[in-house]
């Protein structure tokens, strides 16, 4: 079978996926839903999660359609349908998503509640899955849809060298979409999630001095809506991006990349869509095979369905490869393009058991003790240990290229980074427990369930902690390598409009420069991200305030508060204060590029993607770090809480909130947007002669 | 008069500059000392720095040398020689600068307490100047000897393109004698300062209760030493090694860059030289005319000198560049030099304005402001601050880049650098200056000489905060400037040898990996230096609980405690720690461009470059920021001194001192190491083929 098939399949396989997550969704829908008191509390999350989302989308939408009709414009009707397409694909990821949490964050402490830990982990774990699976298959059902048109058209024009460039322009156009709306989802919810918590926190657990989750505190339900929209539909909306990102750069190397001989091209632009639906295939199985492994321990059932998932996509990729009836050229070795897969692959797991390191192990015990001498100098050890974090997952990732390249040239990294992200299935499924494991602990609290619940959906969460970290360093590092790749494939897209080799010589001024400036938009984005959530949690700060000051009985518990006012102030804020960030980071490439030329902008990209996986590593890898040396003083150690220590690390991690979940991923993001941006563009400012 | 008699002139105006800067040593020392108690007490600070400085040299010579015989076998014994005069000129350039800080901190004290403000900045003025006309003076003196037996081996010879790359080579071993010294002086110094900094504020201000420079400390006296070693020492061989390889830089790629026709080389390579003995004199010139501007505001006549320093500079360069008989080809338009060098000058000036507005304007107040929620609020204020501060000093950098390139090539960039440190005579002595008035408040602290006198050195002092923070800035943008010229150099000199455009394209995996390997190294100095701070620190917190617990009278100061063990523990801690950091700066180009070959160490001096340069920026500007937000709460705002918001930003002060005076600083020079060794290693990996 000719591999052109593979991908004339992929949108109905994809189908085939959504229709599974369905089921899944109509399934634990019909889970019991527990006591009133939890119906209620459940409620009143779902409720203020949509309305942030709906909101969120309410805002975007003009800003997607004003980008759109400015695509049309300048790059043509087909970009811009592809834009939009791409960017509803990305709302629905999200949505899916967060529908599917909000409907299983309850279930999970009804299941505590009355069979057990088991129980409680697999509808955690069914409840990940579904947006596991929505984010799967719905890469492969866009990229297919997409990739299908191009072919049907190209096959009818006759395909050409400049339909080629079409063909990359196109991809890269749906890539754009998605990651559009994955950034400002992201630094929204991002905003949203630390605005609530921190809120919550300074006035409920340090000024009226009740503890985390009370009810008496009406911000608490804002702080799990945060959980919803920045963990679950942001953490989604950014490794969705990630997934097709790393399938267009490399279908637009192969579409363009003059190594690569026309008649091999058609395969070498199929092959990402096949492993696609490899991994989709193999994260199917391996969802399902959680059963097999719930008994054991949490840890060891995540791990090892993980472990099976990557098996399982190496052995169909490997498959794949040697069905290829293609011959490329000397720049790619027989069997090149899986090991490129397997190298990025194999980077993927290292780049989390490096995060795992730095946030869980002697690090953060680091962090512990240096907090006997105060406040000052747990939180140098944290930016000591976040800065130190960063240089293992570079290495990693130089290593994959490396690899990849002395296989498969360029094309190779784009291939590594699909198969970096090739079971994005099941990482997603583990990525998107946490936060309703988090949230079943909040729900089992508020609804006075008592130590026993508590105990099981804590050890639920304990464990999400671990996945969470892992998952934001694996996001980071898939950012990276996707960067790497779309990188590549602008200067072969230039290439192949200009003619010549685009030489992004860094002893060319103007790369220098480039590379200068796209060097300080990270540090600049980090800023505004975090003063943003300084000034979002103000408001809900006044709120909260407020009512503990005029609601007579809220302190006593005999009256409610008014948590829908304190989401609609969260909500406000974190909108307002996503679009500055976000407009930056889409204006830049366009605006270096249209001024200062296409050399210029090959130096942002490289200055924005070394500097942002710098900073995103530094500022994930610390906060995770610093949040759990406070739980680990909270376990017992130093004094354990309430001591001197422990209000240190209280400090620390109160710095690492934003560094984790605000700033860290929207740099992450920023990488992707900056270069899928410049590859929309790239032919434009080539064509143009900038 | 040909130029190249400017260049042979130039050793003999080094040797009148020093003999100037002795003059005014002679004169300071026959100024008053005052009362037994300031003599004794300047007597310990004395010999607590030289004991430093002299044990840090008995560390260093072994190394020195031994790096002389791997450089005299691998890259021949002119270099080796060039090297180790280059490591002994900085070492005296410290040298000299500590000597006259240490006679000039208790001189100023007693001109503040016997004669007022006026006298007093006149001899904590001088004292820098002492320090500044070393600096330039053995800069002019160590270039000047090395080019002219270049020089003179080239004309025996016959000087051929292989002559040239040589005297590259040659002149860049002088450089990386320098670099070398610099950064352990700078490292060492750094930690060294900021443990016995820290250590005595963490016993003595928040165990013991006692007031800051309080004498029952004992490790008050290290504090004051560790103002001379960090401040004077450490900043002077920073500076020189800024001002050498700026010189360098521009030497290196007239020696050697295709686009300088061979007839008008020996002029483009005197022309630095000029360049360096016209600042000289227009900084000697400045600092005599300081008499004029020393009766109005302090601030005002620090500013008025550094204006007519660089007025005269610009004047005798526009003269220098006027008298050229070069006959350049198109890349240099008409007086294109001149148009460069100004260009470098203005954006020094303009990096020092940026970094005044972030230490002490409204950013500071926001950081105060944020205080308010407590330490963790100010923290991620101070890092945002820091953060957002990077932006300006890259793009002023940038501008002057293009300006350079735009009118005289890749050796306008080599111009722009050594116009930027052209007056590094009189940048130098305002530096100097702020560390001696620091020295001068504590002396009349622990001398009891009472609130009337310490007024007038809280002023001196307080003055020295924002020349030390602007000088910072200045510090590392010369630094990155510095960087990109030596990286110029590092590809022509490649070029020179193997005859072809060396291409550094970033569409080139190794160069890639190179940047990106690059990028880390900065991130794992800043943890490695900051955790070194800790480590030192709590090595001086146990001596000083040991002393107060031990000696019977201290806390009633009817007994004296021993700070020369406190020095000892701080000087023993600081060289031991200095050692890795040094040795991974130093080995990194090497194991690069060996291991990988010369695209991947030039894609690991820009990536070095890049986030160096962002990172180094953010650290001490958040650190001075920080720094000031702390003494803007002291003079008064938001309940002043001892309120939580007090507290709140002492905080960040902790946490900033690291920053701005041990990793910032390193930084900022590890940069210039990095591109030193590779400049004088790069042929040798040419002719080896790699």
């Amino acid at each position: 079978m000719h591999l052109e098939q593979y991908a004339r399949f992929a949108p109905y396989l994809g189908g085939l996926g959504l229709l599974a997550a369905l089921a899944m969704y109509v399934y634990l829908k019909r889970q019991p839903v527990g006591t009133p008191r939890m119906r209620e509390i459940s409620g009143l999350i779902e409720q203020g999660a949509m309305a942030f989302l709906r909101r969120e989308y309410m805002v975007l939408t003009p800003v997607l359609l004003a980008v759109a009709v400015a695509l049309s414009l300048t790059r043509g009707p087909g970009i811009a349908v592809a834009f939009v397409f791409g960017g509803v694909c990305s709302v629905l990821a999200g949505f899916i998503g967060m529908k599917s949490a909000t409907k299983c964050n309850v279930r999970t402490t009804e299941a505590a509640r009355t069979h057990g830990l088991a129980r409680a982990l697999e509808i955690a774990f069914d409840g990940g899955a579904v947006m596991g699976l929505a984010v799967a298959s719905l890469g492969l059902l866009g990229l297919g849809v997409v990739l299908n048109a191009m072919l049907d058209l190209g096959a009818a024009a006759g395909i050409t060298p400049v339909q080629f460039t079409n063909f990359a322009e196109t991809m890269a156009g749906f890539a754009m979409g998605a990651s559009s709306i994955a950034l400002f989802a992201r630094v929204g919810g991002g905003i949203y999630t630390k605005a609530a918590d921190v809120g919550a926190d300074l006035v409920g657990k340090i000024e009226a001095g009740i503890p985390e989750d009370d009810p008496r505190n009406p911000a608490v339900v804002a702080d799990n809506v945060g959980d919803n929209v920045g963990d679950v539909a942001g953490m989604g909306a950014d490794i969705y991006e990630s997934y097709v990102d790393a399938a267009v750069a490399a279908i637009a190397i192969a579409a363009t990349s003059v190594t690569i001989p026309t008649a091999a091209r058609v395969n070498a632009i199929s092959l990402p869509l096949g492993l696609a639906a490899a991994g989709l295939v193999a994260s199917t199985i391996s969802i399902f095979a959680m059963r097999l492994f719930k008994s054991g321990s949490p840890a060891t059932a995540l791990r090892a369905v993980q472990i099976l998932g990557a098996i399982l996509f190496l052995g169909i990729a490997w498959w794949l490869v040697g069905t290829l009836p293609m011959s490329l050229n000397d720049g790619i070795t027989a069997n090149g393009p899986f090991y490129a897969i397997a190298a990025g692959s194999v980077a993927g797991v290292a780049i989390g058991l490096v995060t795992e390191y730095f946030t869980s192990d002697k690090p953060v015990r680091e962090i512990a003790e240096a907090s006997a001498t105060g406040p000052a100098t747990n939180i140098i050890a944290g930016l000591a240990v976040g800065m130190r974090s960063t240089a293992g997952p570079v290495l990693v990732i130089c290593a994959a290229v490396w690899v990849a390249h002395q296989v498969s040239g360029l094309y190779g990294i784009g291939l590594a980074a699909v198969g970096m992200l090739g079971t994005v299935g099941i990482t997603m499924t583990v990525d998107a427990y946490g936060p309703i494991a988090d949230n079943a602990g909040g729900i089992s609290e508020m609804s006075h369930l008592g130590p026993e619940v508590r105990t099981i959906t804590d050890r639920l969460d304990s464990l999400g902690n671990t996945t969470a970290a892992i998952g934001k360093g694996f996001a980071i590092g898939s950012a990276v390598l996707t960067a790497l790749a779309l990188f590549s494939a602008y200067s072969s897209a230039v290439e192949a409009i200009s003619g010549s080799k685009l030489l992004l010589d860094l002893t060319d001024h103007m790369v220098v420069i480039g590379l200068f400036i796209g060097g300080t938009t990270p540090f600049l984005v980090a800023a505004m991200t975090m003063t943003a959530v300084g000034r979002a949690a103000q408001g809900v700060v006044v709120e909260v305030r407020r009512q503990f000051r005029e609601i007579a009985g809220l302190m006593e518990g005999t009256a409610a508060g008014d948590s829908a006012r304190c989401i609609d102030i969260a909500t406000r804020s974190a909108l307002r204060e996503m679009v500055l960030p976000g407009l930056l980071a889409v204006s830049m490439p366009v605006l270096i590029g249209g001024v200062l030329g296409v050399k210029a902008l090959g130096g942002l990209l490289a200055g924005t993607t070394l500097s942002g996986a710098l900073l995103a590593l530094f500022m994930a890898n610390a906060g995770g770090a610093w949040d759990n040396a406070k739980k680990y003083i909270e376990a017992g150690a130093h004094g354990g809480k309430g001591s001197d220590m422990h209000k240190a690390a209280v400090v620390g991690d109160t710095v690492g909130d934003p560094f984790k979940d605000t700033s860290g991923p929207a740099i992450s993001i920023l990488i992707k947007v900056t270069c899928v941006v410049a590859l929309v563009f790239a032919p434009w400012f080539a064509r143009l002669g900038r």
